[in-house]
């Protein structure tokens, strides 16, 4: 019987680790830096450094621990190949394989978001719930799929890629996966900007925010104090990720949408404008199902890294 | 080692049916009358006398039989239980107990687009593959998700009912499912039908279509003659269902898409039309993925269910 695990979610910048007990509580967690020069080289050797001092720290054994789970801001197919990761340097190698060998522990590998979306089943906002999406609202707009417990990779590790739907044609803006119209260009924090200088830009209405320096918070704060502006982006934000999760819910047909990332600070107010616009286009089979707020925050991948060694 | 198994595929009017060796050989077809009558409560008595029937007159033991997959019309989750069955009258209940106690032997029961798709996957147009999205172009637009080899049924069994999912606002006629705007509404047969006239009603050009007995088969027969109206027509079929197929890949990321159902007789023009409108808005690690048409036609159903029993 296993005592601890690992939980590892690799950023760009930094590195985070969480030291699990089996029963997945957080004994510690802590950060190193991303070195991502010469192709990211040494990111997994720091990585197994990091778990070695560890685990020589707190005196365990290597029989007690059941091994490392990583998350990737990458696409990882199920055998934990990830395929390119921009921000790292990496190009395609197994992580599982690689990693594993400097650790002499069983090592599992999943895209960040996907890993986070188990994160939040496990101890977060989906918890109680088997099939579930959770939709990460930050810079970008973020997705991992849950179904039976299990993450859903896809063919080639770009299951849950949900901010690359297209919901709009016309868009002039190029996304950055290169095309044009995706989801994440409008509900994202960049998207809600977007739409807000958009919405600035042709109304004639008193409003609070400023084109020059409007944030997504600002938005939201506007929002709840009635700025009519503010709620019309409110309302074009809901009505596309409303629309999109809707989408989601025709191929899945998920129990609970689980909402995360900066964005989802705004709260209850913002579930309601995805909501109303999501529950009159959606099957029926799927118009009950939940919308809920995540609850870890940037712990979601240290927490769903050590669910997903732990099986 | 079992020898045997049945494959049942429940519609509103017949019920097929197959006895299947454990490598995937009809063995027999036949079919028997769905009788609905009473909210359809022969329906599962008459299908366990048929199996005991084919097994006298072919003397094959119980013990010998691996049990019977059924596929019916409304959503089933995974456990069987189906959640009201319209076409057949059934409100909730479990499939595979009621018809596990009639015939004494193992039942799985599953939605039969699902099933069909799991047809697809084990003998037909999908083999080789354990990711995939088989589609279903007839009256309406069904859709059978596999995911690692597995129905994707979702939480109370509407996984895969991608022919309602939203895809065009404004839309004045209602869909069966109460919706309006649902994909199926614009790419099944009756959607093409309705492509075409509007495009009949305001068109001056020369056509060979005729608005008042058009019907989807016209449409194909004269895009492949050169005819400019219908070619209007195949194109907004072809964005409708290209950019619904995109959003379903950047939700599952599938290896290939399955194109079955009486509409896709039209065969590879058609798959031309949808693949040139999935490109452009497909999530870059969904770009390559296969278009292939289902070669099982009204089989898949039994060959799926029998696949569902086998596991």
């Amino acid at each position: 019987m296993k005592k601890y695990c690992f939980g590892v979610d690799v950023g760009g910048t930094t590195i985070k680790m969480g030291l699990f007990d089996t029963d997945g509580n957080v004994l510690d967690k802590w950060e190193i830096v991303t070195r991502t020069e010469n192709n990211g080289e040494n990111v997994l050797p720091d990585i197994a450094e990091a778990v070695k001092n560890k685990m020589a720290e707190k005196s365990i054994a290597k029989e007690d621990v059941a091994g490392v789970g990583v998350g990737v801001p990458g696409p990882v197919d199920s055998k934990g190949i990830v395929h390119r990761c921009v921000n790292l340097g990496w190009d395609e190698f197994n992580v599982n394989e690689k990693l594993g060998a400097l650790v002499d522990m069983p090592v599992m590998a999943g895209n960040d978001a996907n890993v986070a979306a188990l994160g939040e089943m496990w101890r977060g906002g989906g918890q109680g719930h088997e099939d579930l999406v959770v939709v990460t609202l930050g810079t970008g707009v973020g997705g991992g799929i849950i179904i039976n417990g299990k993450m859903l990779t896809g063919a080639n590790g770009s299951g849950g890629e949900i901010g690359h739907i297209h919901v709009q044609d016309g868009e002039p803006d190029t996304c950055g996966c290169g095309n044009n119209g995706c989801l994440e260009q409008y509900a994202s924090a960049t998207g809600i900007v977007r739409l807000a200088k958009r919405a600035l830009a042709k109304t004639s209405q008193a409003t609070v925010l400023n084109a020059d320096s409007v944030t997504a918070k600002d938005v939201w704060d506007a929002v709840k104090d009635g700025d009519a502006v503010a709620i019309e982006v409110a309302e074009q934000f809901g009505k596309y990720l409303g629309e999109g999760l809707a989408a989601i819910a025709g191929v899945v047909n998920p129990e609970a949408f689980v909402i995360g990332g900066g964005v989802s600070k705004a709260g209850e107010i913002l579930l309601s404008y995805v909501e109303k616009n999501y529950k009159p286009v959606v099957f029926h089979g799927s118009r009950d199902v939940e919308f809920t707020l995540a609850t870890l925050g940037n712990d979601a991948g240290i927490f769903g890294a050590a669910k997903l060694i732990l099986g």
